[in-house]
């Protein structure tokens, strides 16, 4: 059993603050409105510099991989470290925290093992473009790194937002060389283990009145789309029971995945959405004769998540069939349950108790970096709360203090992993 | 009791056709795809003018109301006429029949009454910019004669969609004289009686299998938006239990109106759609935090249409209440049934029976231009079947032999009218 290492959390919370209000400064944002820093730009040139330095200062060697991950670490290559991070650009109207929290707990941890002269083998990582916000793909630096990517997408595929010219382009012109981009995967090699700290996103923390929450898997999910064929008639002069009305399939389906995810979930964790709907031809004096909607279901067991699907999916072709029109159903892209590793999970747990904190084990219904290491390396997470479950926004809002304790409970969930 | 006069039906359904597909030829239409024909434009002014021709070779007097609502008449001024007509001018992405067959058909009445020497006071109408495809307003050239506008709205509010240019300046740059609109009144002043051909724009006399069918009335309509305020949430990260979901409200919203306008349906006819839906933000992964619905409540009793408008309004605030939302109903325009004329709807039943016709009487659930001249003049109209209630498309397809039934019905009505 290791001793618990105790910090100031004052002061921590102190730095945390100060390094999240720096970042959300005019060097380090293009909008002076919300957080708009997006992977390649000079706010986010900057920010990476930001890190560079004060790792620097704390002795780390700091470099950026062959696409813009930045790592830092204070053993030589080879030698076996922890990592720990997350990402530093933001959504497209983003907040102070999403992410940028997690880099700058991380940059804490770092300080507090100098500081404290514990000596633990750590390695930072910084991840580029997590957010989608500027080539319209989430999770992209940390899946190139994983290999989740094909080259062909890096060269042609994905595509600036903001002026559509390749990824690839862009990332020759900041200075990378994304032809090297298999030799990203190396930034994992030496890790024994992974944590990252993120803001919840959700209202799980604050309902608890905890600070901190231990995830135990991040949710897996179905992206699918919705295609309903029925009839456009006018509005005026088409009885109802001569109708083929494609928005009357949409709403039910939407009512039907509703009641679909509530049962699910009295079993395990589940949720479904429909955040999209349109309507063909979409006028006020027109029975719609098309209607597309889409589909995005989430768990945390994968069997149930797939069961939703199909049931929702049978349930909008048997609906749209009763009344004499079609529903396709496509999906966009499956990603199967990321769940946590168990020794991470329980290191944490043991950390939190220690320090008196209370915790909720929770999921994470959002997907985040630590999903493209959990496939290499023992991977964990800590979430704190954020106000009211606002994010993607600039009203998102989070404690430093919490993220102290975070960093406190990392500190010591790395150290108990390290020396065991 | 009027004797039935007869007409040689397969020549006038080839007049019928040939003037319908002359006016889809390239001089009168500025599209190939589909019939493009708006206020004010080169294809409008050819239109006008072939009108112009045909009736004047009947000896009729023709001339242009001070917008361009094109009269012919062939009494002198002050005399009695008996009034036919409807429009001439598209959709936007219009057929050969909407409006265009109800003027062409007018016309043929026109001739069969010269043909056949009866000799009936006559007086056609082809009103300006029933679509509202040229500046956004629907019926726009009858409720000017109806004093149904404000000069500020002419002058200021209404505007061409194409260069946002307003409705009197292209009035007068197309030569007319808008300030003097109010004097458009006067071409309903000598009157007797006022009757319009359209197609149906529904599939009631095709189901009926029946060629003409005789209004009872243009259906009142109640149009208006819903906004539902609930609260954007992550999709992954909100448990089922803690969202305040504004699609939900929309889609319960549109069944219940449905089930409202079927319940209604059965006492007398009515009908309700939900033809424009959207989310806020619209997202696949986002909670709709807000969405916006439109609501078209028609039918021929304006008590009824108003208790499923109140009825729905108080689903929308109660179910979004409950969830802790909010809905906000907003009226947009209510306009009431228009009736039409007893004496005229017996004068188009007893025409039918002597042709031998079998015909529906039913109500209409489009606008028309009808609505505006029934306040001054005794009014009635004559449906013809259109294929699968297909309208406002390319696809739209009416029989001139229906036309021909229609003209025959009508020259017939009229005589009894006016000999009586």
């Amino acid at each position: 059993m290791s001793q618990h290492v105790s910090i100031d959390r004052t002061r921590s919370a102190e730095r945390i603050g100060r390094d999240i209000e720096t970042l959300a400064g005019p060097a380090y944002t293009s909008s002076e409105r919300a957080i708009c820093r997006y992977a390649y730009t000079d706010v986010y040139r900057n920010t990476l510099d930001y890190f560079r330095e004060r790792l620097g200062e704390l002795g780390f060697r700091v470099y950026e991989d062959p696409v813009g991950n930045l790592v830092a670490r204070n053993r030589p290559p080879g030698e076996p470290v922890f990592g720990l991070g997350s990402h530093c650009d933001s959504n497209r109207n983003g907040g102070k925290y999403d992410g940028t929290m997690g880099v700058v707990t991380a940059l804490e941890v770092c300080r507090l093992d100098a500081e404290l002269g514990l000596g633990l083998p750590l390695q930072l990582i910084s991840f580029l473009e997590e957010e989608g916000s500027g080539f319209g793909q989430m999770l992209l630096g940390s899946r190139i790194v994983a290999g989740r990517v094909t080259e062909r997408a890096l060269r042609q595929d994905v595509r600036a937002i903001d002026d559509g010219r390749s990824f690839w382009e862009h990332a020759e012109e900041a200075g990378y060389q994304p032809s090297r981009w298999p030799e990203c995967a190396a930034i994992l090699d030496d890790l024994t283990g992974w944590l990252e700290l993120h803001i919840e996103q959700g209202r799980v923390l604050q309902d608890a009145g905890h600070r901190v929450g231990v995830v135990s898997a991040i949710a897996g999910y179905v992206h699918a789309d919705v295609e309903v064929r029925g009839r456009a008639d006018h509005a005026g002069a088409t009885p109802m029971d001569l109708r083929l009305d494609a928005g009357t399939v949409a709403a039910a389906s939407l009512l039907e995945l509703q009641r679909l995810a509530r049962r699910a979930n009295e079993k395990v964790p589940t949720v479904g959405t429909v955040g999209e709907v349109s309507l063909d031809p979409g006028l006020i004096n027109v029975v719609p004769g098309g209607a597309r909607f889409s589909l995005d279901i989430r768990g945390v067991d994968d069997r149930v998540v797939g069961e939703v699907f199909h049931q929702l999916s049978g349930f909008a072709h048997e609906r749209a069939g009763r009344e004499g029109m079609t529903a396709t159903v496509t999906e966009r892209q499956t990603v199967p349950v990321t769940p946590m590793d168990a020794r991470i999970i329980s290191a944490l747990e043991g950390a939190a108790g220690r320090a008196g904190e209370p915790y909720t084990v929770l999921h994470s219904g959002a997907a985040h970096d630590t999903m493209s290491v959990a496939g290499r390396v023992p991977a964990g997470m800590v979430f704190v709360a954020c106000r009211d479950g606002v994010s993607h926004s600039p009203e998102e809002e989070a404690r430093p203090e919490d993220a102290a304790v975070g960093a406190e409970v990392m500190l010591n969930a790395i150290a108990a992993t390290t020396e065991s």
